[in-house]
């Protein structure tokens, strides 16, 4: 192996054997985490503040980055080191690796300079074998102790180092347990521990084909490359891809002599918070085992004691770890996890860590410890992370009851929050049933039709469609919970049934579900929920947040309801209102169909003429809840079919409402079929072939403002034009605009500061956005549809293939959730910046789903947009967002 | 007006007076078109070689431009430069301009610098009044002729400056014909024209309120401003937005003394061209009118005669013209088309052009003038317009019958040539009587089961779906005339029934109809066809294209007939093989159904097994007719839900030969069914989602390579992944494809030369081109799908909108037949380069129906692709429009 390595080394400058690649806990300290690993920094630098830290040192990540670079063999001088450094251990421990007299056992973890907890391998007690388990008797006079020690180890090093399957080694536990008729380890007395000893050995044999290494040199060399290993296996592969944790070299190793929490009763190991994780709350928490080593802890054989029991059971131990956590938070200026050993009733930290906490936790502490003056505003501010508030800000299922709660499928959480209701199967039963119960509406997919119904129902439930599938869209700008895409379920709703065949479930209508809209849950039955809790902590650290933004933030509402909930949520502006959501209401939806029913424009005309008060009524509603903000209107969007009736039984009564022959309305319906309504004639094609609705929407928009300017409502109507892709689409609409605009404000002989400008999101407009600026006065990157123009996948049937996508780490997120940077994101970045060079002051926004999505929101601050719009329960999590990109940027 | 202008004058210096804005034709030459226009220049070229051309001189583009620049206002100093050339003229001509002994007539005349044949102003006969008309009758003696001048120049004259609605003057020449008794203008005498001067005097009074004009000058300097105002007349505007004419200043206008041929039986007029304009046969051609006036040829109520008899009627006259025809041919060096006036027996030629001419003529003339050594090759190729050569390679409707014929629709011409047959109304009943008869389906719209059927007719007409829909993309592979999206015929499949209302016209099954899809035409009944000729002239012509194109031309090929008649017409591979049309025929669609009904790996395996044979014996086919060329087989690409039964009957009969329940069948259409196809399961997706169906295309790929390469044919197969967007996608194929290839490679120990490529065809690919090229080997640009999503058109759905885009100028041309180079083409462009930069020997190619369109070709030369790829009958457009762009790049 040195020869071959010797190889390289002629090759590879790198390979310099004069390279450190093992630091004392002595030599380090809490900002080497990229060499020493998380683990490692803050052993030294607990070592360097004199807490005590059983002694030891620290293999680099870059000694790791040279095992797998020199083909997964040891860089030349690391043995060296190693050994070196066991030297000093064994003078500082007065004792010797495998010294027949004076042994010292190690323990050998890993530990990345990102945490990545359990997905690495920890080998404890190393350095025992038969002689040395011997010695360890007589010198602790505790047989049992050293006989634990001694199956542990090989229990653990067999399963981490050898490959024998953990399994097995509990079957070998049991088997003996059994025979001594007893239920916990600690029952297990000196004589069954050694037999137990010996039947591992011959366990390791078996499966391995080798005897177990007895020098321990040979087991700490074994146990090194095991954790260098450890950092490609597949699950911490995983583990960092989910968490985007990239760029680092590889694991440190970090060897230390062996503390032993498992010498008897006043022996013991804990973990411990500095504050509660769960509530934030400025109270020790934690928990111990007396006569235990670490695993024992988390194994849930033993129930662990509360860590207040300690300060009855050792208040000398109990204050000094008070103190020491103390100490750790003050030092590291967060919440400390921190891990001991008390080995015959001394006091040991083996690991401190910044603690992972629940996002009420993360709001209360950041806000506690400024106020402690322990950190800055703009530290409080980065340590939560913005999409947990969603957490904060809806109704959850009970945590206890749902442990206990009957799953019955899993779809995907499309709208956050829960809900629990009857089951309804359509909207119309819907709105009748919600007046005396709360219901649950079920449905294979949902669509404009079902609006009424599903703002009546608690939660929504579909079959089929993504995360921004027209339920889940809908569902988040309500605020209301939503699972969609619940594959597993089978609705039959002409019989009002549900089957779910996986399960042998099968509910009917008004039968009891709860929801999770966060985690996609369907339960059956009624699960309690408990109630959002907006604490003072959390408004005042979104004010924070807005002292440090660069962006605006503005929210996606149609109607004064959610304008008026966003902008509680502190929305500076209505980035997006959806028009054609005003459509499906009563009489409204007649006029709609009668204008589509039209065979000319004087027909087309007088419906649209009767859709006027009502559309103006509504602007009237947004412009008064967003006064002195800009209100941007998005002119109707979708294609003209979506607002027909599909049913035989609807198109009837429609057919009977209008006068004319149901066949007419079949027959319309079928001329406007499209293959692909998705790229076809909608957006600004609808007002450029039928001026007369552009010009009512116009009309409606500019006399709202007249009337509210009149009455001294500040109003900033701000017109956008859909589905732009070249410059002379919206001169054609600006013109029309125009003209109806003048006409009107002459009329009512009031100037309104409105603006023109379009939707980016047909891909070719990204491209030409130098042309188009000629024109704009913004630019609204739509980016749910250029997502699927770009990408080339409709977000309603992304379902089919998307899974096995993830699967195969061909995307890593869903793309409609999660802007996809490279693709999408280079074009929103070439329209914002050829946009700029054609209009220096253009005003540029997103509304598309990412809007309110953090790791998008932080691309739209480094590309320079002047605002994101996102629905208004995703406000506070865009605010903080926002500071979070300016902070980072 | 004078002083406006020199206030202009002060702020833009460009109102310079002693700018030269009138060039006599002593002064000009044929290389001045862009001041002189072309008729302006030619006028001077003819006086500079001596040929007897009236004398006069042109006012320039420049001063055109200049009057528009200065808000519709002689430039300063025009009216100085118009006088004194006036004064030169009249010396030349020893007359004077309104002089009551010696008068001199003008005609005054339009011409820019880019031929507009007919779309701007002339005037003829100017400087003629009372006092001028008398002088004429002393002068000539010839008071009939005196009186048709004037009667000629009033009409003219009030028609074109003074707006006098041309039909007002026949109405009175007509009564005055009625009053007479008399059908010619000819049998008129003096008496009648002379009260007919009176009489359209008296008009022009009536309708403008104004006396008409006395003054010559007057005269003059209003017909020079209609001619400017012309130049920006609607149609003028309409026709150079037709013809792509762009950057002209303006039109010149020549002003020339006038020749009469209409002094009696010795003078005349004529139009001639030196060789055959319809078949380019190198013989004089022309018509002329005794006694007449250029208009008279034209109006068509008298019938000119045949330039021949000029032979015989006046000897020399015609020699010489026949000498001047030679001469001009010879100094402009291409056809000429001439316009001649005889005026008592002396010749004058009026104007001279290079003819308009048919394809045929364009490839004769071009051919013959290079074996005349008159051009070189380089000249002749660029004479001959890539698109007319689609008139050459189809039937054609009789054009004789075809004046007659009764046209009863017109919908696109989708695909060119022409057909008769009996109308049939499905696939089906197409292949039953196609066995004796000639039939044209008529189809709502094609779907890939009407497959046979279309190969069976004559050709086929649907009422929607435009150039890039099913039935056009299927009819021009085929080479097989197609006219689609004929929005005015209802059809009515079930009663066998086509009506056409606004025609009242009702056709059932077995009527004849003729469609002529290169015009778009559907006429009733049955015309006679006329069949092309491919003439050895044409042979040539190609061979010489090849030798100057840079670009390689392949085709769009499924099956080997027509992969045969593509490299007839001199295809050098093939750049597109759809395997998918190879599933429609026979076992093979049932083999195809079973396996998108099979519900796991096992079944859809057993069903491809089935698949597979026919898959190879295709390859075998396609690949031993390309020997030695490279064949590029793409990989399934539509949504596997095109493959199934839609209707009710073929559903219940597939459930019969599968033996499963019809519901089943109807459940996974359902399940399978998207909201928009275009962008959902299909393409590699459905290889990712299904890996086996790809292997299966890629076994049978090369099973037939390997076989056939031990037989000694040489198989160069490129396999493509359609319809990737990140890289991602190319990986995961790519990794199965090599599997396979190599399995199946080592299995006949035979090595294939083959490669592995994608297609770039969503604008993702396009913007990640770098990291795509790290894995492809080839990108073929499949324009047509990158088209609908950059745009976000639906070719499926566009007719609903492209005909109001065209007619409000939004595009100019439908985007899907003429490629979008500032959209779409930025992105081809920066996929060449970035895929360039990652794989610097990466092979580029285009697939798409823009692959067969000149100006989309001469982009994809200047963007440096290496071939493009069309249908096999636009293969020869391809290869000169390929040698244009060379030789004008």
């Amino acid at each position: 192996m040195v020869k071959n390595m010797k190889k390289n080394d002629v090759k590879e400058s790198k390979f310099d054997s004069k390279m450190k690649m093992v630091y004392s806990f002595e030599e380090g300290n809490k900002d080497m985490k990229n060499l020493l690993g998380g683990k490692g920094a803050n052993l030294a630098e607990m070592t360097r503040i004199g807490i005590p830290v059983p002694p030891g040192f620290t293999i680099t990540t870059e000694a790791c980055h040279l095992y797998y670079e020199n083909n997964k063999k040891f860089p030349i001088g690391l043995k060296e080191q190693v050994d070196e450094n066991i030297k000093i251990l064994e003078n500082k421990m007065n004792s010797g690796f495998g010294d027949v007299k004076n042994p010292l056992l190690l323990s050998v973890r890993s530990g990345a300079a990102s945490s990545m907890p359990g997905m690495m391998d920890t080998i404890l007690n190393l350095g025992i074998n038969d002689t040395v388990v011997q010695t360890l008797i007589n010198k602790t006079k505790n047989e049992r102790f050293a006989w634990d020690t001694y199956r542990r180890f090989i229990q653990m090093f067999g399963d981490v180092v050898m490959g024998v399957p953990h399994h097995d080694f509990e079957v070998e536990l049991q088997k003996i347990k059994d025979k001594r008729k007893v239920h916990l380890d600690t029952e297990l007395n000196a004589a069954d521990l050694k037999e137990l000893v010996k039947n591992y050995k011959s366990l390791v044999l078996k499966v391995t084909k080798k005897s177990f290494p007895e020098d321990p040199r040979t087991q700490l060399y074994m146990a090194i490359e095991a954790v260098f290993g450890s950092w490609n296996n597949p699950r911490a592969i995983a583990y960092r891809k989910l968490n985007d944790i990239t760029g680092l070299k590889g694991t440190a190793v970090n060897i230390q002599a062996m503390v032993f929490g498992n010498m008897g009763e006043s022996s013991g190991t804990g973990v411990c918070f500095s504050r509660n994780p769960s509530t934030g709350e400025n109270k020790f928490y934690g928990e111990y085992l007396m006569n235990a080593q670490g695993e024992d802890v988390v194994a849930g054989i033993r129930t662990p004691k509360h860590i207040e029991e300690l300060q009855k059971q050792n208040p000398q131990v109990y204050n000094q770890l008070v103190e020491i956590k103390n100490k750790l938070e003050n030092h590291f200026k967060d919440m400390q996890d921190m891990e001991f050993t008390i080995q015959e009733g001394k006091l040991y930290i083996l690991q401190t860590r910044n603690g992972k906490r629940t996002a009420q936790a993360a709001v209360k502490i950041a806000v506690d410890m400024v106020n402690e003056k322990l950190i800055d505003k703009k530290t409080a501010i980065l340590r939560v992370q913005p999409e947990s508030l969603d957490q904060l800000l809806h109704k959850q299922i009970d945590p206890e009851s749902k442990k206990k709660a009957s799953l019955i499928a899993i779809g995907l959480p499309a709208s956050p929050g829960a809900a629990v209701g009857r089951i309804v199967f359509n909207a119309a039963r819907a709105e009748e049933l919600s007046k005396k119960e709360k219901v649950i509406l079920v449905r294979t997919e949902t669509s404009p039709e079902d609006l009424i119904g599903m703002s009546v129902s608690q939660g929504i439930l579909t079959a089929r469609g993504g995360m921004t599938s027209h339920a889940a869209v809908v569902a988040r700008g309500m605020g209301k919970c939503c699972v969609s895409g619940c594959q597993d379920i089978n609705i039959d709703e002409k019989n009002k049934k549900l089957t779910i065949k996986k399960k042998n479930v099968v509910l009917k209508e008004l039968d009891y579900i709860t929801l999770d809209g966060s985690s996609g849950e369907v339960f059956n039955g009624k699960l309690p929920l408990v109630d959002p809790k907006l604490s003072g902590d959390f408004i005042k650290l979104m004010k924070w947040a807005d002292e440090f933004r660069k962006l605006k933030i503005r929210t996606n509402a149609d109607i004064p309801r959610d304008a008026r909930v966003a902008r509680e949520f502190g929305a500076e502006g209505i980035g997006l209102c959806r028009t054609e959501h005003m459509f499906f209401e009563g009489d409204r939806i007649l006029a709609m169909r009668q204008m589509i029913l039209a065979t000319n424009e004087i027909e087309r005309r007088k419906a649209l003429a009767k859709l006027l008060p009502y559309q103006k009524a509504d602007f009237i509603g947004l412009f008064k809840e967003m006064n002195g903000l800009p209100v941007t209107i998005r002119l109707l969007d979708p294609p003209l079919h979506e607002f027909l009736p599909k049913e035989k039984k609807e198109i009837e009564e429609l057919a009977k409402a209008l006068k004319v022959d149901p066949k007419w309305i079949a027959q319309i319906s079928e001329a406007l079929h499209e293959v692909n309504p998705m790229l076809g004639h909608r957006g600004c094609r609808l007002g450029i072939t039928y001026p007369e609705i552009t010009e009512m929407q116009v009309q409606a928009i500019m006399e709202a403002a007249c009337e509210l300017k009149k009455k001294g409502i500040d109003v900033k109507p701000e017109i956008m034009v859909p589905l732009v892709g070249k410059v002379e689409e919206l001169k054609n609409q600006k013109a029309v605009i125009q003209k109806v605009a003048g006409e009107i404000m002459k009329k009512y002989n009031v100037k309104i500061d409105y603006m023109i400008g379009t939707m980016i999101e047909v891909p070719r407009a990204a491209l030409t956005a130098d042309e188009i600026a000629q024109e704009a006065e913004f630019f609204s990157f739509g980016t749910n549809d250029l997502t699927q123009m770009t990408l080339g996948f409709s977000r309603d049937d992304i379902g089919k293939f998307l899974p096995e996508y993830l699967k195969n780490n061909i995307y890593d997120k869903d793309p409609f959730a999660v802007l996809d940077q490279k693709g999408v994101g280079q074009l929103v970045k070439m329209a914002a910046e050829n946009g700029r060079k054609t209009r220096s002051n253009i005003k540029l926004g997103i509304c598309g789903e990412h809007g309110g999505e953090p790791s998008s929101i932080e691309f739209c601050h480094r590309v320079g947009l002047n605002y994101v719009s996102c629905s208004p329960y995703r406000v506070p999590i865009a605010r903080l967002a926002a500071a979070h990109a300016a902070l980072k940027n």
